[in-house]
């Protein structure tokens, strides 16, 4: 008797979903008519905020891609080569980076199956993602960014290739903490005490949490997002909260790019509007640097340049930044002009940001 | 009856030579003469090549930092407040990072003792190290670049802020490894099976190895450099060859700027030149991509841009790339005007860098 696991019926149903991709072509063939594959339209206009999940999803437009062009023959050719592929590797057990994908393409016999650039590469196994709905990681498609840490109360086993590994992220790890796995779904959450998650941004603030002990003394599992955030990251993030019931919370810099690394951890990206459910977690709170920080402790501080006028501007024409919160705030900081990083804490002393500022602002937003 | 632990010690030791530094200062008042500082000139032309030890260290020539102008006087007056902070740090078993230390110098009591930016913070913990011999880790200053991560055949025991911690860095660790610390010497080596230290610059190719079990195979500790390496990393790097006498090999992309990843691995930089004893392994072997494994393997490759160009021509002037090995590579890559990245090998397949391209370059290298 043979029992399957959980991976493997996961890796048999991204086959499938992607050999149904290349019998539809078949079946096209077979009809005689043009093999074509539809898509979402991948740009900008074609976003839409969907209010009930409060994420970013692609809205109706549809582009054809079909082979009644050379070029459009040719693109269906490599997405059927890359769909041979990626169903061997999953048959297989194996994975790949998105440039080892590039590469190996050199290999195939059909010189014109052959990309061109890694953008080329990297933008089909998008497509794939979106008409297969199958994530890239369950393609077993590995990031080349490497994934971030955690550091808190939480137990996990990690499903590796050697095996399991169990793993508390605060007693069996050393001062550097748990390293998240390119894909996190690999990850099962066995036990925690954990009251909530707290995402930082910058490895400096990380490690100072980590030194005062903040992780042990509030019960909080510390995500270090690294600056903008992994999908691996992003990923676990959701997991912690969606099925531990665990509030979020984000900690950056007082700028505008931060408060862009905050909207990709709550409402995801308009490069991965397709996965928004799957990456993003709408119920994260942003702790700060708030532009009103600044002002109330007197925090050291920057100019702003002219780019983050620009940046803060575009996103006073955010819909995701379009609540009274954000308008106040951004408003705020153009006018008093400066920004702040969250290590401008320690102008206040090293332990100001664990004795004071966290626990001021997590009681204001109801999370202590 | 207390003992000491070695890192108390070290945390002792440390604080004298900086209290001691503070003294001379005292004395040199005391003696009704100017105080003054002496340092290293930390210029390119200052910095010779140690041929015994075989690693950059700074030469004859010195600079006085001295208090007979305002300029120079605050200089000192800086030093000493971050010496007493230093000193503090160390007594209390706190640690801080290079930019915490610029902010926090705005609490400080005397504005004049104040940084006016972190380049000023930065460069006087640098001098801070040369004068006094002790590293910036040992004054528990951590570098804002986070660790690299570990897979291999090794069993350390980490020396935490919450305790010790037992890791063997394949059986105890998920997929993404061990997280090197930011200050390494708090390990210490218990076990290992290793035969030899591979050092990898990119993380798609780290997780290849890992993937195709290269470290299980063939008894290596695969160290992912990540890039230019952290201090981190090359420190650990160095430990590993000097405390368990392993051969370590480096394996980047085929382009001049990762020769010189390889060159601050195996000699140091010339910024941390006064720490090239702690931090740079002589004995590190390059494995490749070699503009040689280019030709013979009909490599997927990019043309050299004109900035490449120019850092090969520059390497050919560098002592520290004047052997024949070197110069014939760089002539080469020159001639055929191409380069190559790790990741180029799939173009043979997946495991032809596993199964082909690492034996046959370990053999040849004398380390298989």
């Amino acid at each position: 008797m043979s029992t399957e696991s959980d991976a493997d019926i996961e890796d048999e149903l991204a086959r499938e979903r992607l050999i149904d991709l290349a019998a539809e072509f078949y079946d096209q063939f077979a009809e005689g008519t043009v093999p074509q594959m539809e898509i979402p339209t991948r740009t900008k206009s074609n976003i839409v905020f969907d209010e009930d999940e409060n994420v970013w999803v692609y809205g109706d437009r549809h582009s054809t891609r079909s082979a009644n062009s050379v070029r459009g023959a040719q693109k269906l050719l490599k997405a059927v080569y890359t769909i041979e592929f990626l169903a061997d590797q999953l048959e297989q057990e194996r994975s790949s980076t998105l440039r080892e994908l590039y590469y190996l393409s050199e290999s195939w016999d059909n010189e014109r199956a052959q990309f061109n650039d890694q953008d080329e590469s990297n933008q089909l196994i998008e497509d794939l993602e979106i008409v297969s709905e199958v994530t890239r990681e369950d393609f077993h498609m590995r990031p080349e960014e490497s994934g971030a840490t955690i550091m808190g109360p939480l137990y996990l086993r990690e499903q590796t290739r050697r095996g399991e590994r169990e793993i508390h992220c605060q007693k069996d790890v050393g001062e550097g903490g748990y390293q998240i796995p390119n894909n996190p779904d690999t990850i099962e959450f066995l036990d925690n005490d954990a009251d909530f998650v707290l995402c930082v941004e910058t490895g400096g603030m990380r490690d100072r949490l980590v030194e005062n002990g903040f992780d042990e003394q509030y019960n909080v599992i510390v995500v270090h997002l690294k600056g903008q955030p992994a999908r691996a990251t992003r990923r676990i993030t959701r997991r912690l909260h969606d099925e531990l019931d665990l509030p979020v919370t984000v900690f950056t810099d007082g700028d505008p790019w931060s408060y862009r690394i905050y909207g990709s951890v709550a409402y995801g990206s308009i490069k991965s509007a397709h996965l928004s459910e799957y990456l993003a977690t709408p119920a994260a709170d942003f702790i700060g640097i708030q532009p009103e920080d600044i002002v109330e402790y007197d925090l050291p501080t920057d100019p702003l340049a002219d780019s983050d006028i620009n940046a803060l501007e575009s996103e006073l024409d955010d819909p995701r930044f379009q609540d009274d919160y954000w308008t106040e705030q951004i408003e705020l900081q153009l006018d008093i002009g400066k920004k702040a990083e969250q290590q401008a804490l320690a102008s206040r002393g090293l332990d100001f940001v664990t004795d004071t500022y966290l626990p001021e602002r997590l009681g204001d937003m109801g999370v202590l």
